[in-house]
């Protein structure tokens, strides 16, 4: 049926579970039909909102069309898009930021709510009912089995190819029913390559042809260049003292550009025989799969700029041999990150002296886009990195503060902070020792001396643990949001 | 030989793992020898420190003995001895406040330095060498088995008829070489009842007769007994709802008077054939045992007040039968907290209105005990509790505060946050909606008016995801430190 057929079969005050994973994988057209039906709504004066699950970020035709017409109750578990964000922020709509890991399970406890209808974007039905998964699995497989109802969204432009390229695990269960996950490398498989959909529960099926949300990445500049090459340093470091193997351990890397030019630095590293268990597979691993530095990445989605989705397209049936596509609740569960030994590597808005970090708020109210799985890969990672530049907005924000703003990683599961200003490695030390090497190491030098001066005022007096001075933490942030700058 | 003699062998800068975990298991003899040694070198002109690794709180004869002569360099991952806690405070020594299930494997890793030696406390050691566990087991294993050398203190005060309850897990291995922890349930046994050990390693034998540190339990006060009512009415909600099953879930349960209530409230409970996965049993669970309410408890350490462990000692074959004693690693686990589905009950220092918890700093800069394994059990059990009575110090100090003065467990793990004012349920809330929640059941009425007016005037300007006045947020704690309370 048509998009609009479809969207005209969602009620108001549902709870939706949609496909989409960083820009992957999201359903094109019924979204923004739906968002046509709820204007059309609205402008009858009909209430009309609906909350959305989803696996991760989605795109402007599902986030950005649902916020525009103020459409959307709850958002979880993270989002990216400008106009999503600004509601947020506005507060005109509600948002749960979870770990990526927590969301099935708690969708399955029952804490969520009760899911209607599943909106699931495919690559192609086969005769048996089951679904070929797209370029992104996220929580498809929760979706279709929890709801009562399945709409599917056939999407023409997506390879058969990717077929076989996926590993969903069937093996979960309700607590205490469960049993281990045996999963031992990161391109084990222990599932099956489609999604099981019961067919009693279609009641509608869309067609389209459209690309995924288009990942744009501009070639490192120097500030990432840097960053790159500090991590690059330390893990040869860490092998030439025999804490990590040759091959290193499978590696876990957050979105955006300095991640991807860690990636694009490693292409350029004396490593070899790499492997990656990650969330979002991009251009930066692509790159390392196509040069053989790396040999398996294990992933939720793949999230490409055009050009590397050219080259994964010529290429698909070598990608497929080195490519495992897995839902959420594995790619990031604990159990196996933390067996595997994820080297993880996150990009964060700010960190403090002590260790503490904030990946999600700008100046401590506003919502930037989720905590995603940096949780699930910080705190079970074998090292964990937080990389961020030692300044933003032109240099009149420190991005190494007091004390956080906000904290979504605390001061026991930071390993290591980079800038490009240089690399704080913070295992086993208490947080005075941690502040001075965060001062001396990471931040900018027009902000070292302010760090300075606070964290040698805070240890005149009080509590000699993590030294503060209450009045004066949050005062930087305080300040800029009030002059636009954190320097006095 | 004699604990003099043994402590004589300790070098000065050691690094040296003990055995010990809260209150129980820990050498009796050789630390206050040790300290006697330190304080002679120390008046002879000398530096004497050592860093000491634990599995988690001891008792004054080590912690207690070591801080008092300045003779600790670095602690951790736990303490809770009050002289060690004011060395801590004013800047005289370190203290690294570690997951619990972190420490052992961050020591395998080769991250916390190297392990010069391990003063074990065992209640025998067998013909075949190996060594029969105490009352606790901790990190004992791994200190074993890193230490260069080790010095064994044989506590003749223990009953031998402990042997056999213990579970030595030796399946761990360094990424990439580890493999799934075969444990389905909580009394599942997967290792050996006794700790190997390296007989050209040991050094010293010390013989001790002498108790664990005593544990005294108040009697559970009205607000105490309140906080348990308001838990054990949830989980009956929750089994109604059927969202847990009519035996519950494992449970784990922090240390002290709150966590003592609620499972003396679970005696007079509904629910029968409970299970225990926590790191420390005390009187409580061992009640439960007896009663036949609880049918099996997995922990790390057995730390009694003095009537329980009389009833302990003559039931002993009872509750060998009913209870594994584990490593940390293992007790602690986030793989098998997962899949045993834990429920997770901790004391705070205080909650946020955004669900920020606080469990380790009074007043954003004074260590109290550790993070301990909360956030092992919160971050990855199947429900997550934090409890504290809504006020301190006399009614001066609100435990629900604008924004906690320090974050161990972020808004994204927390889903449940008692009072003896009332239980809020955070579980799928935006920040906005938990901060109504949290005024409205959990802040003392002392307080509640001043919180509604920050969160009112919070929701003025700024960022409305979480709404702050950053020049606001910390003045509670800042007002207190000034005035000796949080009110005007």
């Amino acid at each position: 049926m048509s998009a609009e057929q479809a969207a005209a079969l969602i009620d108001p005050g549902a709870n939706v579970g949609m496909s989409g994973f960083t820009g992957a994988g999201y359903p094109k057209a019924i979204p923004a039909a739906l968002a046509q039906r709820i204007s059309a709504e609205h402008a009858a004066g009909n209430p009309f909102r609906i909350s959305i699950w989803t696996g991760a970020s989605t795109a402007p035709e599902l986030d950005g069309a649902l916020a525009q017409v103020d459409g959307i109750e709850m958002r979880l578990p993270f989002q990216s898009d400008p106009v999503c964000r600004a509601k947020i922020n506005s507060g005109a709509m509600h948002f749960a930021d979870m770990h990526l890991s927590h969301v099935a399970q708690h969708a399955w406890f029952g804490f969520l709510g009760k899911l209607s209808v599943a909106v699931i974007e495919v690559t192609a039905i086969n005769a048996d009912g089951t679904l070929v998964p797209t370029m992104a699995v996220g929580n498809n497989k929760t979706w279709l089995d929890l709801a009562d109802k399945v709409i599917l969204e056939v999407n023409y432009r997506l390879p058969m190819a990717v077929d076989g390229m996926h590993d969903i695990y069937y093996g979960t269960a309700l607590p205490p029913h469960r049993k281990p996950i045996m999963l031992s490398a990161p391109n084990d498989r222990i599932g099956e390559t489609t999604l099981r959909c019961d067919p009693d529960k279609v009641i509608a099926i869309v067609e389209t042809d459209s690309p995924d949300r288009n990942t744009t990445f501009a070639a490192p500049d120097a500030v990432s260049a840097r960053i790159a090459e500090h991590i690059i340093d330390f893990l040869g470091h860490e092998v030439r003292k025999g804490r990590l193997p040759n091959d290193l351990l499978p590696l876990q890397s957050g979105v955006g550009n300095v991640a991807n030019a860690v990636l694009a630095g490693l292409q350029q590293s004396p490593f070899e025989n790499l492997t990656g268990y990650t969330e979002v597979l991009q251009d930066g691993m692509l790159d390392l799969l196509r040069s053989g530095k790396m040999r398996s990445a294990s992933a939720s989605a793949i999230s490409l700029s055009s050009s590397a989705l050219a080259d994964f397209l010529d290429n698909i049936d070598f990608y497929r041999d080195r490519i495992v596509l897995r839902p959420q609740e594995i790619s990031n569960h604990p159990e196996v990150v933390r067996r595997l030994g994820v080297v993880a590597m996150n990009s964060m808005i700010e960190a403090d002296i002590y260790g503490n970090i904030n990946s999600t708020h700008v100046m401590g109210s506003s919502m930037m886009n989720g905590i995603g799985g940096s949780g699930d890969f910080a705190r079970n990672g074998f090292l964990s990195f937080f990389v961020t530049p030692s300044v933003a907005k032109g240099g009149g924000i420190s991005c190494i503060v007091p004390m956080c703003s906000h904290v979504d990683h605390t001061e026991h599961d930071t390993q290591v902070i980079v800038t490009e200003q240089g690399l704080a490695d913070l295992r086993g030390l208490s947080p005075r020792q941690r502040a001075q090497i965060v001062i001396d190491q990471c931040a900018h030098p027009d902000f070292r001396p302010m760090l300075q001066d606070y964290f040698d005022r805070a240890q005149q007096s009080g509590g000699q643990h993590t030294p503060h001075i209450l009045s004066e933490a949050l005062s930087w942030h305080d300040r800029c949001l009030k002059t636009g700058t954190m320097k006095v």
